[in-house]
């Protein structure tokens, strides 16, 4: 059985997006840069977006050459649209981060268009990049894909179906995302196989809220299916701006916690890790970081993979 | 495969008992009378310990006579040796919850006396309930069974063995504890094998901390071996006065949220159950109550099982 786990740091995108207050952009290199310190090799450094929608990540192209400078680290950048792809693609990301919502009133409300049209879109960035000198790897993130909360239900066939849709069109990898919060570890299983079944190993990593308090079950139940990425913010920051109720990705801390202990290997320090909190917490004095770990302290039977 | 859960809310013993303040005694039997009409059929409504040590418990003996007159209530309350059991048997209660702790550390810290004294007061006690007229359940709690702040790690061979020797003192059933909160999935699905190897299924339920934030990812690799029994805190009160870093049980309204979700019967009407937290909230203004589910509001996708 596979035992390395690939986690994507979100917190500078994810996290910081929906944040009480602004993060200066030196503080978030600064605070980027211990993320990497403490293992975490794939990073989601902001997005391509409106500046006016979403100010805080107006940064985005001063901080992502920044970021390329560090050794080891994979640069993720969220875009929309061709023309933040294209944004992404010549500031120099790694990955692109490709949202395509299953619930179809959600994909209005978060990119403007249904989510046919976004997997058009899909397929017109990667005829793009496609066309272009350097590589760029496309990761579609299957949104609202364990419920929504304008849609209610959305059928686990209509997941896999658009996951389907999402790799023709020429994503390289996928995601299912818990966009709202509202999975549980029965529909993370049916969901995964279901999507295994489309896609296969295309499908490589969730996304998953905390919202319910289930976030860490959810990642067992997706680690059971064999899934061996997924995204999570340090702190447990973020949220999404569409989806009223959704509150804070699943905890850096404690994910790396879990798995460590019980021998997946994610290659990340949690002593360094939880150090890059300080840093987080007074660039941020309005929002409440959580982390059961970093409350408690490590203890003293935790012994890295 | 079973689909019924049995919950056992300890928030009335294991949540006030370590709470800031105090809950006056008419509130704590509202509540109680507010968690049984929600469902809840199983409550640990106290203690019988040492006042001057745990002094929100020591009106337990006041409290429970009133809380057998609900109807279809099992009432279960915790001592810690023959005096304690005598008055709770005394006191009418329905089941015995017992600890017998694994590290003899924190056996001595707890109750004053090392483990196996302590599965020699066990003993004590079935022999002197089963000479009585009337039935009393006896529950072993065998804590630190993932892992002891005192001790470190607590071998699982050893858990196995301890929960053995109180299922030969005569408890009928056994609960394994994380008292501190160290457990990860891992490590429940070893240790509950281990027990089942040794007292197959006598082992009935898990008490789970969410110290770590792990608390439902615990219940889930519960789940998937088999068991069928939980404690929890409405609110994700508690903690362990002998063991520092220790805080909150597994919160119940979001392990009933899961539970529900994934087709599993627990009995709760969860709307109910996030009313009695006002009760709470306002007995107790210093104690913050947890719960993803009560924050975000029940998902319109949710129903019970």
């Amino acid at each position: 059985m596979n035992q390395e786990v690939r986690l994507c740091e979100v917190g500078p995108r994810d996290g910081l997006q929906m944040a009480k207050g602004m993060m200066a952009g030196a503080d978030k290199l600064r605070w980027i840069r211990q993320l990497a310190d403490a293992g975490l090799r794939e990073i989601e450094v902001g997005s391509f977006v409106s500046p006016r929608l979403v100010p805080q990540m107006a940064d985005t192209g001063d901080i992502l050459p920044e970021v390329l400078k560090m050794d080891g680290v994979t640069v993720c950048a969220l875009a929309c649209n061709l023309k933040g792809a294209i944004a992404a693609y010549e500031a120099g990301a790694h990955v692109l981060a490709f949202p395509v919502s299953v619930s179809d009133t959600h994909s209005h409300a978060n990119v403007g268009k249904g989510t046919d049209a976004q997997v058009a879109m899909l397929e017109s960035i990667v005829d793009w990049v496609r066309s272009q000198a350097r590589p760029m790897r496309i990761d579609a993130a299957v949104a609202t894909a364990f419920g929504c909360s304008m849609e209610g239900e959305v059928p686990v066939r209509r997941v896999a179906q658009v996951a389907q849709a999402a790799a023709r069109a020429g994503a390289d990898e996928i995601a299912l995302a818990d966009t709202v919060g509202y999975a549980h570890p029965a529909r993370v299983r049916e969901a995964v196989r279901a999507t295994q079944d489309a896609v296969g190993a295309t499908l490589t990593k969730l996304h998953l809220h905390d919202t319910m308090g289930l976030g860490l079950a959810n990642v067992l139940a997706g680690l059971d299916e064999g899934i061996r990425g997924f995204d999570s913010c340090l702190g447990g920051l973020g949220g999404c701006p569409f989806a009223p109720g959704a509150s804070g990705n699943i905890v850096t801390e404690d994910l790396v916690f879990m798995l460590e202990s019980m021998g997946y290997r994610t290659g990340v320090d949690l002593s360094r890790l939880i150090a890059a909190r300080e840093l987080l917490a007074a660039s941020l004095p309005r929002e409440s970081l959580r982390s059961g770990v970093a409350a408690a302290g490590i203890p003293r039977t935790y012994s890295a993979a």
